[in-house]
């Protein structure tokens, strides 16, 4: 086994070869003049089985397009198989149709990556899990939360889990369980006269003097944490602390959360960001490899 | 048929649509927040031959991404056959391994497109037509020589034609067999001491006195058409124009052009570019659908 890291792999084919005791080797990679990714797998790949890495976090075409190409060369190269780590995986909330001749654009990757041969894809907690029916490989997901929780429990003190939707209750549950403690999660109200979006958190009165964990998958604007953070600090929360997975962080996200009062922000390694304390994903990818 | 311009058509759609009578339609198309593409194809598919119409000029991998989405919305809206016209198609320059381990991406792109049922490619004089036997489908390639000939012939007198390099003879041989004149192309020579590349046109001496039309499929960095202008003008020509498909354009290439001396220049909107005299190619391309 090769694990080869590609120009969006955030370093994570080193602890990935570190955990497995494998090689692990950097695609070259650059841009042609005219924009063009142009990618170089830089080892023999003959009968090996090649893991290839890279993440697809913005931009996430040109990411999208460099894993493609790396997974094309590696069949060429003669790879007895190809797995793909993609940490983040791109363009999975758009897993329906809301409208008549919407793309469904989760799936139209899943088929891109079937058709460049790849047998195996191992995604770090995929926003929706139904898009990868049209995987036709074996899709494997690396649950973070049991490592979230070990990183955050020395320093948290009578926690409340809270999903910042209802769609992420059962990340709520799963941390919630780990700590023994109570969760819940927001419910978004929209006022029908102004269109403005109101939060309650159906766990009426139970914050007070709790530290909150407000668990996600995905901080995009943080609009949704955000506002999630006023309601408990205003129901009497001592602190809030964020436990996200992907760190997109879009425009003044960062700011948004601290301006409504978060205290502390975890992220992993799937996407790169420096404004958090970032966890390493790699044993926990490793470990389904 | 119904013609669905994509967000780089750069309008193709619309004069494709007029010279065969046919429905066009503009996609929808939108970034999220984080950066990724949606599109939405407005009109019923069911049953219709669905013609595509997306170049993939830069930002050529969100464009190449877009073509993917339209392909695979347009195949689940139960379209007949979906045609794929791509005017100017990205990634042809990287058509073989120069080195053990690289990409040969142009045939990547053409095997994604396999994989989303294209059974039709529609593309304006590509750099290459060897990575096609990568499509499975139908490859037409579109001529635009004869337009390009027609729309310079008035304002030219007494012209010989000239290849920047070697691989380019075809077109300036067809070039210059509508003008019914001499056709020749530049050797570029490197010093091996110092590096440095000179051109020279093997057509020694007659250029005296002539309209030196520089033809070549890409204008990416100008710079091989800059080093051939100045060579034929200083052999004596009176006027060097620059008659190109793609008007790639990259950074300065334009005013490395006029710098070097060229009087004028030809494109077709394949690419969007305001500073040259851009032909329609929409009648060329509707021919052949």
């Amino acid at each position: 086994m090769i694990i080869i890291g590609g120009p969006a792999s955030n370093g994570l084919e080193e602890s990935i070869g570190r955990e497995l005791h494998a090689k692990s080797v950097r695609a070259e990679h650059k841009l042609f003049p005219d924009g063009e990714s142009h990618v170089k797998i830089p080892c023999p790949l003959k009968g090996e089985d090649a893991v290839l890495v890279q993440s697809t976090y913005a931009p996430q075409d040109k990411h999208l397009m460099e894993l493609f190409l790396m997974a094309d060369t590696a069949r060429s190269m003669g790879a007895a198989s190809i797995t793909a780590v993609v940490p983040y995986l791109a363009y999975l909330r758009q897993d329906r149709k809301f409208n008549e001749g919407e793309a469904v654009s989760s799936e139209t990757v899943l088929k891109l990556l079937n058709a460049l041969d790849v047998s195996k894809l191992v995604v770090v907690q995929p926003h929706k899990t139904a898009p990868f029916s049209a995987f036709r490989g074996e899709a494997v997901f690396v649950d973070p939360i049991p490592m979230q929780a070990d990183a955050i429990m020395e320093s948290i003190d009578d926690p409340v889990v809270l999903a910042p939707d209802k769609g992420g209750i059962g990340r709520a549950e799963e941390l919630a369980s780990i700590f023994e403690c109570e969760y819940s999660h927001i419910e978004k109200l929209r006022n029908v006269d102004t269109g403005s979006v109101n939060m309650v958190a159906p766990l009426q009165g139970s914050f007070d003097s709790k530290t909150v964990l407000i668990i996600d998958d995905i901080i995009s604007t943080g609009n949704t944490m955000a506002l999630g953070t006023k309601e408990v600090l205003a129901k009497g929360a001592t602190k809030v602390v964020a436990v996200a997975t992907h760190l997109i962080m879009v425009d003044d996200a960062y700011d948004k959360l601290v301006k409504a009062g978060v205290s502390e922000i975890y992220g992993t390694n799937t996407v790169p960001y420096s404004g958090a304390k970032m966890l390493d994903i790699g044993a926990e990818i490793a470990a389904v490899l």
